[in-house]
């Protein structure tokens, strides 16, 4: 397997949010010779997407994925302020030229215990979402979070369960495999082959700490912790997966507080040699 | 489904670890009807096992489960040293009568990212370990642990892993479905079904808070959090189990800190209404 080079490295933007808006992260990239980007909508609304674009293209990187879409328990049913939302959100994609729409899909509706009616929820809000998505020719990709984001932001937890849904709706949905949430899976080799390339629409880069001292905002740079990276790139490229890898870190007390020139030549030394 | 009346419930005596040693534990659990009573090793070899067993007898209590053995990735071979500690381990299950030895397997060795080798040590520790055990016929619980304990404190982290393992090893062994670790799973009512009233040695209850602070210590109490307990109970109890409600919550922050009096009125009156 060949080593990750700049070309084959995507920045998904929040792994530099706390110093970069979306111009100096598309500056950033074309500096260090990324391949690509993956902007925030938070981010890309800042910008304004029509201007985003230009840059991104007059920058010469790809845009690997936009995040993101879904949460659609947050108001309690699917409303339509919400699958208006997620319509934008596939329009921002397509304007911005990017690969897939990544779906965090939301965990239990505000007050509720009943897991199975948030993800029955969810399934709704994929499918009105995809329904849209296919007309305007854009890849919905449902991201699998880790377990213990089950309650608060998103209740899809495995790639299993996500390839059900995949398997259910049809064309032009599939999964973004984040390492980070799915390294532990006992299934995970079977499903990422089970997926294939056609399922397989983005591939996450970070590391999973020990310990991790906050559950949401203490990801690793990959090397500092323990997830089999290479293995788990090796799984998705046999299955004929030639996106970009897409580097993904949260890190509030670390990496978002060095320079972030730093953080990017750090990210092109690990993805070299330990990924 | 009837509501939990107070001996129906087990005290996991980490709930009360701060407060309370063993023998403390045994008489809080008497004064308040408490049914049964689980003891962690570290308390129990501070008592002793024979005089515990005793005062155990005495109090009327029956054992849930013994906390713990496993840890068999611990010195990243499956050292003699550690499949002696896990046979003292079901010795001292023996002693005090309990229900089942609850196995909490171990993570990846230390200084690996190997996670299928620290499975395949884990499978044959609790081979090992199972041969033994049947000889003095005490039950073998592996406990499923949250993915988020994948790294640092058990590589077995679904009921589905669980069963696939006890289905290879055969009769003896089974699982101990605590809440907090299977609430998210997908798959967890088939799995429960699967697993059947054979399978089912041990149920655990506290609660998962949102947000979660910390990740080992931040449990919550009944009630406090977003699981549904009593559709879990319901589904181990549609399958014939019929154990006692094992309470185990840890807690720095707030249940440690409390009057351990108040902790058992607030777990009975929980335990009456919530689960």
């Amino acid at each position: 397997m060949a080593a990750i080079t700049p070309e084959r490295l995507s920045l998904n933007t929040a792994t530099t949010r706390a110093q970069w808006k979306l111009d100096q992260a598309i500056e950033g990239c074309a500096r260090h010779g990324f391949g690509g980007i993956a902007p925030w909508r938070d981010q890309l609304q800042a910008l304004g997407p029509e201007k985003a674009a230009r840059q991104i293209r007059e920058a010469g990187l790809a845009v690997s994925g936009l995040c993101r879409g879904g949460w659609f328990t947050a108001e309690g049913a699917l409303t339509q302020n919400v699958l208006d939302d997620n319509r934008r959100a596939v329009d921002e994609a397509v304007t911005i030229g990017a690969e897939c729409l990544v779906m965090v899909v939301g965990g239990l509706a505000p007050g509720s215990r009943d897991l199975e009616s948030a993800r029955a929820m969810i399934e709704e809000g994929l499918a009105k979402t995809l329904d849209y998505a296919r007309t305007v020719d854009m890849k919905i990709a449902i991201e699998p979070l880790h377990p213990m984001y089950a309650a608060d932001r998103a209740a899809v937890n495995t790639m299993r369960q996500a390839l059900d849904i995949c398997d259910r709706l049809g064309d032009g949905i599939g999964v973004a495999a984040d390492v980070y949430h799915i390294w532990w899976d006992p299934e995970v080799r079977d499903q990422i082959a089970r997926a294939g390339k056609k399922r397989l629409m983005a591939f996450h880069l970070c590391d999973w700490l020990v310990p991790t001292t906050d559950m949401l905002n203490d990801r690793g740079m990959m090397g500092d912790g323990v997830i089999d990276i290479a293995g788990l790139r090796g799984a998705v490229e046999a299955e004929g997966f030639s996106g970009l890898n897409e580097v993904e870190i949260f890190s509030q007390e670390n990496w978002w507080k060095r320079d972030p020139d730093e953080v990017m030549r750090v990210i092109i030394e690990r993805a070299g040699s330990v990924c």
